[in-house]
């Protein structure tokens, strides 16, 4: 599947961070040198980045830092709210239920599920955990397109066929596993030993040069 | 920073886990036709991954599993067991002290750190939870080189500081945050909203498509 600049794509949320920052702080405009600085990327980098959400600066100026957020929400399509579920109210689906950067970004959690006796009918930080059973027929009620999946790996394709039936088309699993979907449905795997392998990667190789640049 | 194919370092850790269900059910060698389709990937994208680690396959046979899991192991130096500390015992830091993943990665969370007397004291998932004050000591005394970011985004970089005085040189942060480390320090910034941002453009690029292909 071909969608670009995928890196690149991952990048975004940080120049958001960095330009609502820099908006509150009063600024009105800001260059890719700033923006590259801030975010500790290399300019020709950001540019690039940039370039494929379609915002353009102007010479001398840079860029219009209200233009250029509306430009990437647009992009990523964080600009309109969507519906999410999620399932599996251990630790990390918790975690997430109350992760601050959700809320700027369009995904409203509506419903959490699980199937312990003891998580459902609790409230986790405002997300009212339900069984498990109920999913399907909430899903289409409340036209609900994304589904996060935080059970453990043995629970993860059965929750995930559970999103699928419900007409879920977008699934965000945390589960460290590989999942079978149909063609019509995108799933993202967030393997968390996906980000400590690249800086395990990323500071042997700057060992291994220390040497060179002493 | 150039450090070669991130996005193939991070699909490392997948066919880690692919390579170690094969070996278990009794197969010994894998063709890359296989790694590809239980991954869900191009078999272009498979092969060029495996050749960065520098293993061989052989014509008409595949790759040795125990041999490619040895060579991806060791090119992501999680051959080597490393020391780590975690920051921030809330319900992500609680969910990476539990994950599953992380004992096959050579990745060993010996302390972790809280400032709150509720969470000091008490032992997660097999990991005792001590006072941030304590961190400095211990670091140098157990030989910690890597340092796990988990606290709220306010107190991150005051955490980050503090890995950087006690001789800490590879940072793992998952505050929303970007932090400053002098040039010695590796830092991975693990951006929640990356994955996010990934999956709604991949979907909306097949959602876009979808009309040309019915």
């Amino acid at each position: 599947m071909r969608v670009g600049n995928l890196p690149g794509i991952r990048r975004l949320p940080i120049y958001l961070d960095i330009l609502r920052k820099l908006s509150e702080s009063g600024l009105e405009t800001v260059s890719a040198h700033i923006l590259a600085e801030e975010a500790g990327l290399l300019v020709s980098v950001v540019r690039k980045d940039i370039e494929m959400t379609g915002a353009t600066g102007k010479t001398g100026v840079g860029f219009c830092i209200d233009a250029l957020v509306s430009n990437i929400e647009t992009f990523l399509g964080w600009d309109n709210p969507y519906y999410a579920f999620l399932a599996g109210v251990g630790n990390l689906g918790s975690a997430l239920l109350g992760y601050e950067g959700f809320r700027n970004h369009g995904l409203h959690i509506v419903a959490a599920f699980d199937v312990n006796p003891e998580a459902i009918g609790r409230v986790v930080h405002e997300v009212e955990v339900l069984h498990l059973d109920t999913l399907c027929g909430l899903a289409q009620r409340l036209h609900v397109s994304t589904g996060i999946i935080t059970v453990p790996s043995a629970q993860a394709q059965g929750v995930a066929d559970l999103f699928v039936t419900a007409g879920i088309t977008r699934i965000w699993s945390f589960a460290p596993k590989i999942l079978r979907v149909p063609s019509n449905v995108t799933i993202q795997r967030e393997d968390l030993a996906a980000g400590l392998a690249e800086l395990l990667v990323r500071s042997a190789r700057r060992s291994e040069r220390r040497p060179l640049v002493l």
